[in-house]
């Protein structure tokens, strides 16, 4: 177990600083031994040397990036205070609105738009000493229709969707961090495809407020990093309430970062669920979760859902449609044609659906979660494939979100951590999930995961 | 101005403490000159006088009454804790579950219903020391088609619904407190016809749990009292944050009570509307509102609203058509015969809504109310009638509620007080409205008005 680094050849020079992860770059950053300038100039040269294969990026100006390096630099020279992510550059997905940069959210509609404010989410990244590297590529407003990326670890594969370029920025060393959306399973999806930490929190945890809506109901904002630590810390800048995006709570955040860096005070116990779609994912699954499951032993238990859970895709996809035709109206009446098959054939449907239909699938979200609550009373997280295998071939598709849909619609945080691969050597996410609001504990319990190999190899 | 009684013949006796009003009956049973169970008593008589006529009732059992006074009166008695409505009785809308007490929604499809659980609201009125004497009629699961209860100021004309058996009760002199839920105006219009303070909080305020749900994004509580401080003192006891509706917030809930009571620092300014609808209203209206504004002098300006405006009627019913067809799909499985030619008809109109056009509605809420609530810039509510003029003749309605579904729709307070009347004296209400979340303001105001004729007597 444990995803490797595609070892294409790559400019030497920047490789070791771009191995570390976010948190030691931020603290040779905080210590001296490195700047930020230097660290910015080592993920251009990493995305000028990769970019032709991989294609992770919407928008990218070196120099809209050097100037806010040489100016979180110079504000740590001057000995003023420093964030949490003081000269980490992120990327942002290209449906996450940036003042004076464009944000065209994957679709020809939205050519040369550039959004006057930066949302919500951006003002905090901002506001923690991160640099906004540039706008990475997204499936067609962040829906189904696939953008250019590559898969870094194999460029004749979808990278997955819709937050590809995001995932692929992170999984190719371009960028440490990154930020995407998930409506059904755009970050859980990518990042096991790519071989990366994605991270779906709580729904309502991290504001909307800037972001392209599609789905209200749905839509959740995540991130991408190559460990859950480095993931916990750039979520923890993201979370808290924003008066402006009602899916938030007036509540104090949680500490992430530093509750994901404790020990579990037992070991924890998984609860392995076979999803409904468990029979159609790859052998290559099958097996890898057999010897997890056997690897983990008494840290481990099996359980099932009941045959309610078999409708919860249709009952999410249901709300996606239904509010996503009512979202993308504006676009349709715009430039119909400008929209790919698979979006009009969805807003077709979508229009279709009953106000009566659409409420009751809404009533199921907590129906379920009800269901899956009582889970908890016996384990820290669910455990369950991120993805039904590696990568698919091909870039027509991004693939199949079965796995992911059900934690976007109940509000779930979940996580999907690489430390699997396929027997061609693709990686292949494992995927926890919490109780909702138990953002904290699962990103805990995940970096326990994380380290399991290497425990027992010490033991 | 100043609504006036009705002087029916009315049993002897008890009448001087049933004038007292629900603050004063406290403070006697506080000081120990009243005990509940003579409070009951003189309320289960005057209910007995009247009842034949005006059917406010649905369900009224005095020994469940009585025996809950005893209770209260022996706790005084031992010197435990008191609670803000320690000993007053409080009628319930039979749409307010009432554990082991039959609350049958208005609808032969609910009869010899019997909840196991009191509703939250339910709850906290026990938890503040109310006696729940009894439920009140309502129309049929809440909306149009009428109950059997007359206005007691003319049994020939509607008591407004549809929390009709509450105002009515209250109106009569039955009890001095009752609660109601308002969907569209079911709480302002049957008080306005009545002739009583009729209260709807901002969305939200109180928890709907155990409540009939009709339609969840506007189903709000109300109360009647016989004057605004004993609005506020019910309604205070109601306010708060509960778990399992999620219309509610966490976070502390205002003292509706103490601040309806301050004197306004200035003087307040009041903007009248005229609302859509207005040209329908009676010359009653029109007169009576003419006096009003010319009364207040510079304490009032009149205001317009934009064309955008006429539409929110149809907008709200949108969402309550909508949104009811999922809520009784139960019902009209259960028995759509046993249902209203208006509900039946209601219901199939909500069931070809498209999800998409709800959708939409929804966000007219925001809208329109970032519109209203630029006008709070220059004054403290805004004044308009409570219904198109004094309660219509005959029981074939229930009234339109056309000057009601804008504050419903738009979650803002509302207050119903009893200052005007038609040229036939009957009760005429005028309606402040406040700001989301200023309701404690709303009721200073409303407790301002509502003595302002006094007030102008004495200077």
């Amino acid at each position: 177990m444990g995803a490797e680094m595609t070892t294409k050849p790559m400019p030497k020079g920047h490789i070791a600083m771009l191995d570390l992860s976010a948190r030691e770059l931020r603290d040779r950053m905080a210590s001296g031994a490195l700047n930020a300038t230097d660290l910015v100039q080592a993920c251009l040269d990493r995305i000028a040397a990769l970019e032709p294969e991989i294609q992770a990026w919407a928008w990218l100006d070196g120099g809209y990036a050097m100037s806010q390096a040489q100016a979180l630099d110079a504000a740590r020279r001057a000995g003023r205070p420093t964030g949490p992510l003081h000269g980490l550059p992120v990327a942002l997905k290209d449906v996450i609105d940036t003042a004076k940069v464009p944000t065209q959210n994957g679709t020809a509609l939205d050519e040369g738009r550039v959004p006057e404010r930066d949302a919500a989410l951006v003002e905090r990244l901002r506001a923690a000493g991160a640099i906004i590297i540039g706008k990475t590529v997204t499936a067609e407003l962040a829906f189904l229709h696939p953008g250019k990326t590559r898969n870094p670890h194999d460029p004749a594969r979808t990278p997955g969707g819709s937050s590809s370029g995001s995932a692929a920025a992170v999984a190719a060393g371009m960028v440490p961090l990154a930020v995407g959306t998930q409506t059904g399973g755009s970050v859980i999806r990518p990042a096991s495809f790519c071989g990366t930490v994605g991270f779906k929190p709580s729904f309502g945890a991290i504001p909307r407020t800037g972001v392209l809506s599609q789905s209200p109901s749905l839509d959740t904002v995540g991130v991408f990093a190559r460990n859950v630590e480095d993931a916990a810390l750039l979520a923890e800048a993201l979370y808290g309430h924003d008066a402006k995006d009602r899916a938030t709570v007036l509540a104090p955040p949680p500490r992430l970062h530093s509750v994901a860096m404790t020990k579990p005070p037992v070991r924890p116990t998984l609860a392995f669920l076979r999803l409904p779609g468990w029979d159609r994912a790859d052998a290559d699954t099958h097996a890898a979760f057999a010897e997890l499951v056997e690897a983990l032993g008494e840290q481990c238990f099996e359980t099932a859902l009941p045959g309610i859970f078999d409708e919860a895709a249709e009952i999410r996809e249901r709300i996606n449609l239904a509010e996503m035709a009512k979202s993308y109206f504006a676009y349709e009446k715009k430039g119909r044609d400008a929209l790919s098959e698979e979006m009009r054939a969805a807003l077709d449907r979508g229009k279709a659906i009953l106000a009566r239909d659409y409420i009751a699938a809404l009533d199921w979200s907590d129906v379920l979660y009800a269901g899956l609550d009582e889970i908890f009373e016996r384990c820290d997280a669910i455990l369950c494939p991120a993805a039904l295998g590696p990568a698919p071939q091909g870039h027509a598709s991004t693939g199949d979100a079965i796995f992911n849909g059900l934690w976007t619609l109940t509000g779930m945080p979940a996580v999907s951590v690489p430390i699997l691969q396929s027997e061609t050597g693709l990686p292949m996410g494992v995927q926890l999930v919490g109780r909702r609001g138990d953002d904290a504990r699962l990103l805990r319990t995940a970096r326990w995961l994380e380290g399991l190999l290497a425990e027992e190899e010490t033991e």
